[in-house]
């Protein structure tokens, strides 16, 4: 048994990353990058025309010689004389030798000739060759997630593939005889399986799709087998139920036999005291508490932050924060408690619904109050720790 | 032209939702439910033993003759008489007759008979039947986002389908001819297209998969061509470019020769002024200026909020706050200003890569200032309005 801060501990020690992939920008939103990225491009690549308007090469006169026209993506290149303008157009290539763009709103033509109506001032309008970025300089360092105005800058400056890290491939085992698929009937004594429409779509918000589920009853030799099989063909592997000391819950004994090595089973907490994390040789486990508030809050706490690193995120546990509470509250018990709870700006409230069977409450919370081991009465409006849901 | 706030009451005035579908609880994660939800079983469906131990009929003595055995997922009924136990099982259907369940820690076995080491205390460890929640009653109500939670909940009261509000078809119409596809070599005057992959990512992070990018060059007939499908085969139609004031928009020449009503164009903001939101027969338009960040914060404000709605969401506009700026701002111009800024709990940041032909600033950035028509100057640790960015 250890502690929630030995559990962490015990847990980030293990955190590692896998190799990185490379990945069309077409396809990587929610990626993190594993290298810098530079540009391939100066951005503009061209001194670019900012208005709808005439490009000029500036003299005394308010009056110019309309030369030509260059709309947005023309090619042609116009070699201007001090007095000379073209029409030009947002987003097209301003002339070297033109060096201002007067906005059409403030011209007019007189017997084909242009006319401002006010002093154009050097360079207005122009948008110069690389003012965003320069050809080979940093465009997205290392580590950050790719977001869509992440991925639409590297489009900007010409980068199609990136080098990020892989998404990992779980597995989520449910084990439980009394467990029916939701849509069959129920006969006495079952009730509807949960856990994996929970922990599938807890990976799902999290940009994992990679996941298959298995399902076994609580016979040991059934549960010995999948396991071999689930371990050996996943990154990570979640179990939910059979990891406590019930006389069917097979679970440990079929790991431990697997060879599974136990970094920590059970955690001084509540909910989701028997948790058991260990590695087996290819993969991580975490055998998860069957009831489904247990086994969603230890995937939260320890579970989703292992694969959050993996997947590059570089501080993946749930954020914290410290808020006033909104009510007394009286503690049962010795073990850390995790406990549901609804947060706004100001202060934070423990929601009523706390059992470990039920996942009803997480509907609602957005948080958990935590409290620490040993805690006996909260007063109202002290500082809590609270911790943030995704 | 119209204000920022007309421009939000115009398009919330055509907000609608579409007709709701039914969908399996396995692949609608994010769907917004379209009908209250009610629970098909009492849960649990009978009593449940809480822990792994012996359900007991009380009588006066500690010694108990254990008759049985209930695994989780038993359907057999055992009538027990006073001083009998049967071992169980977390999660087993305790027998109508027992009215205690003790914890198997807190028992012994002498000569086959259990021995209790506390007296138990009537009910203890026994979930009752439809303690979560009963037959018939509401399980979730309408107009809830589906979360893992809520999708795992209703799984537990046995619930496979469900009505929610469909997902939009999108168009994505981008227009430019100075625009390649990233992959392809530039030509001088032509630049990278990226709008496309900033809307259709940004769709992406909204659950919005149901996109489809289209690109036309600035050539009217082609553009009022496709227009004239892309309206037909849409429920909203997003295009990039080709809206503003210069010979080559053709946008909105186009859509007013196919019809499309026009419901505002051009508001008094910046970025983002040429828009145009218009409404053909069978979808709505939004015609966003094409540089990207103009494209994005039109997007965001008016776009987003209706596409939002039409998902089912009450709330769709961007979450705002108030919040003490770090440092004086002096703004330029009399539009309202939406500037792409850093909020922390504390205070807001502005940042200082604010033009709209730049997508860069949106990767750090978490908010907008927005700044009022005729704002002049802003002083530091003054309280702005913020709004937070998805």
């Amino acid at each position: 048994m250890v502690s929630v801060e030995e559990a962490i501990s015990k847990v980030t020690a293990y955190f590692f990353k896998s190799s990185p992939i490379t990945k069309s920008i077409h396809d990587s939103l929610g990626y993190v990058l594993a290298a810098d990225v530079f540009s391939n491009i100066d951005m503009p690549p061209f001194p670019q025309s900012a208005m709808d308007g005439y490009a000029l090469c500036i003299h005394k006169s308010l009056k110019y010689t309309i030369v030509g026209e260059v709309k947005a993506g023309d090619s042609k290149i116009f070699e201007l004389q001090e007095g000379e303008a073209v029409r030009i157009f947002t987003g097209a290539a301003v002339p070297q030798s033109a060096n201002a763009v007067m906005m059409q709103e403030k011209t007019s033509i007189e017997n084909s000739e242009l006319v401002l109506e006010e002093v154009p001032k050097p360079q207005q309008n122009i948008r110069p060759q690389a003012e965003q970025i320069r050809t080979g300089q940093l465009a997205i360092a290392k580590g950050r997630k790719l977001s869509p105005s992440a991925l639409s800058f590297l489009a900007t400056v010409g980068v199609l593939e990136v080098s990020v890290y892989p998404k990992p491939k779980v597995g989520i085992v449910v084990t439980g005889s009394e467990l029916v698929q939701v849509g069959k009937p129920l006969a006495y004594g079952e009730i509807y399986e949960s856990n994996s429409i929970l922990l599938a779509n807890t990976l799902k918000s999290e940009g994992i799709i990679d996941y298959t589920i298995y399902r076994v009853t609580d016979v040991y030799e059934n549960t010995k087998n999948l396991l071999e099989k689930v371990t050996s063909e996943n990154d990570f592997v979640l179990v939910s139920g059979g990891i406590s000391v019930g006389d069917y819950d097979f679970v440990g004994k079929a790991l431990r036999e697997l060879g599974t090595q136990e970094i920590f089973y059970k955690v001084k907490q509540k909910p989701g005291k028997p948790l058991f994390f260990g590695k087996c040789t290819d993969c991580f486990v975490f055998a998860l508490p069957g009831n489904p508030a247990s086994a969603l809050t230890c995937f939260y706490m320890y579970g989703l932050p292992m694969l959050r690193y993996f997947l590059g995120i570089e501080k993946p546990f749930l954020n914290r924060a410290y808020k006033k509470i909104a009510h007394d509250y009286t503690v049962k018990g010795i073990r850390a408690q995790f406990l549901k709870a609804i947060v706004t700006d100001d202060e934070v409230e423990i929601l009523s619904q706390q059992s470990s069977a039920m996942i009803a409450g997480f509907i609602n919370a957005n948080a958990y109050v935590f409290v620490p081991e040993y805690s006996t009465e909260i007063n109202k409006e002290t500082l809590v720790e609270v911790i943030l849901l995704p």
